[in-house]
């Protein structure tokens, strides 16, 4: 029988008749890995538990230094995607937040000025005005002769303070997209340049990486989102194929006829599928926002030339 | 034919063979207001539309004044009531939102450090400890080697934001319930004594008004809040009548042992009734706790004697 080694997370050990014969200890989980490199002239056939069931003194040594790894792998787990994924759905829930609160508000308010929620339909300007001005200076603004209750103050000042609390969140929610646009730009610049940094925040928690996002093909990046409608169309042909999943809200679909929706989003899906993959596989090399840039122009171009 | 008089919101007209002989117009709506309580010597049979066909110049008058007493009427509709549910649902829609945000905090929190989560399970506290403690002194007052990852300062700083809107919000919550103690004191301390500001609320909420409570016997504010269950019981005898509707939250019913629970919520509910009745019906006598006090008294004896 010829002699095997075998590499493993305590030690490298030299067999011959399924005997060790030569043995190196690692002291700490560094050691492993740099040896796991260097190390690779054959195999054992034998798993790790048959030699340590033979070997009790090996134990302790395995089960501590596996312990080790595991922490040291955890603690690396973390990544810009899990930020990036965590701020979006915080952001959607703040969004839910800010709604459920305000109407609350409109409601609330109403009962003492009432014709303030149909001129000002934005959530923030409404919860601002009732903070910082009273029903007169609103009446004149607004040249309306109130029919609401004449409330008392202690009252007026409770809906003011929900107004108040309404436009802090208000300020934590733009807090956080500033956030999301720093780390986007530092991140996948290109993605950001092209899709936005909340439609490029959304597809990446939607997908769980860049990584993932880079290794799609534009198709499947453009139906992101959609598929529920997409299955519903597998099954029965008479419901239309949907034509744009999350990157529905983009600017440039936003504002684009339905009929050239499908077209724009096809160009729009091909560009990110692009970006994403320059931002993944740079390695090395600076990152910047030249090629998004280009990639929008191109866009812009194909646009263009589709309405002619 | 005899004379009749007939008063109207514009003005009180004496009538002799359907034509008016003297007539005293109201100059505004409280003019009316005064006149009907006094001129009650006959009534006319005709309709008040019959008079003004005939007689136009009547007519911007009439227009004008009962515009006048529809705003008043509005201005005049807000009572406690609408300020008690909107408040309480304030509180509600609050609570929502404490439970969604602090989800999210502990998911976010926990990539940095997880074991924080298992360890403290009250909201509140959570966040003010992701507020004022680094992972350093946490990971010291637990005593345990966090497992999670080091993240950048910058991206824990935007976690800690979030906590701190966390408290923010949490602290309105208790200013609300504050300021509903001090409503209810004030509207209704017999029934806040009896059931606890928050169902004290939640009844009026549900019903719409201190009034529709009053009017209320016991054995449906027992159940107020258990429709459904209570229909399903109709319907279908093999479901279970509901013993408590929104009354199960009482400390009195949430201590209780199971059996005991439908004899408990059968005397809270009829405490609640009577208390109800008297902070309704008081007209005119200072309103005070002290019948409030009296019926958790004999609520409180009737619970031992049942036990006995």
């Amino acid at each position: 029988m010829t002699k095997t080694s075998y590499t493993h997370i305590i030690g490298t050990f030299l067999f011959k008749d399924n005997k060790i014969i030569a043995q190196k200890l690692f002291k700490n989980i560094s050691e492993n890995k740099q040896n796991k490199d260097k190390q690779e002239f054959g195999k054992s056939e034998m798993p790790p538990e048959f030699i340590f069931q033979r070997k009790d003194e090996f134990h302790n040594n395995f089960y501590q230094l596996n312990m080790e790894q595991t922490e040291h792998d955890l603690r690396n787990s973390v990544n810009k995607n899990n930020l990036i994924t965590q701020t979006i759905n915080n952001i959607d829930e703040i969004n839910k937040t800010i709604n459920l609160l305000s109407k609350r508000l409109r409601e609330w308010y109403g009962l003492y000025f009432p014709e303030l929620n149909e001129s000002v339909s934005d959530n923030e300007a409404y919860a601002k005005l009732v903070v910082e001005k009273s029903k007169e200076q609103l009446s004149k603004e607004l040249q309306v002769k109130s029919i609401g209750s004449d409330i008392p103050k202690k009252d007026v000042e409770q809906m003011q303070l929900l107004a108040k609390e309404i436009t802090n969140i208000i300020r934590l929610r733009e807090n956080e997209k500033n956030y999301l646009e720093m780390i986007m730009a530092d991140y996948c610049p290109n993605l950001k340049e092209v899709a936005t940094s909340t439609i490029a925040g959304e597809l990446i928690a939607h997908t769980g990486s860049l990584e993932k996002l880079a290794e799609m093909p534009s198709s499947t990046i453009q139906l992101l989102g959609a598929e529920k409608a997409l299955f519903r169309h597998m099954i029965n042909k008479r419901s239309n194929c949907p034509k744009h999943g999350i990157i529905i809200n983009h600017p440039l679909l936003a504002n684009a006829r339905q009929k050239d929706a499908g077209k724009i989003a096809r160009h729009l899906a091909g560009a990110i599928a692009m970006a994403c993959k320059v931002d993944y596989f740079h390695k090395g090399t600076k990152l910047d926002n030249s090629i998004g840039k280009k990639l929008m122009i191109k866009i812009n171009k194909q646009i263009k030339n589709d309405k002619n």
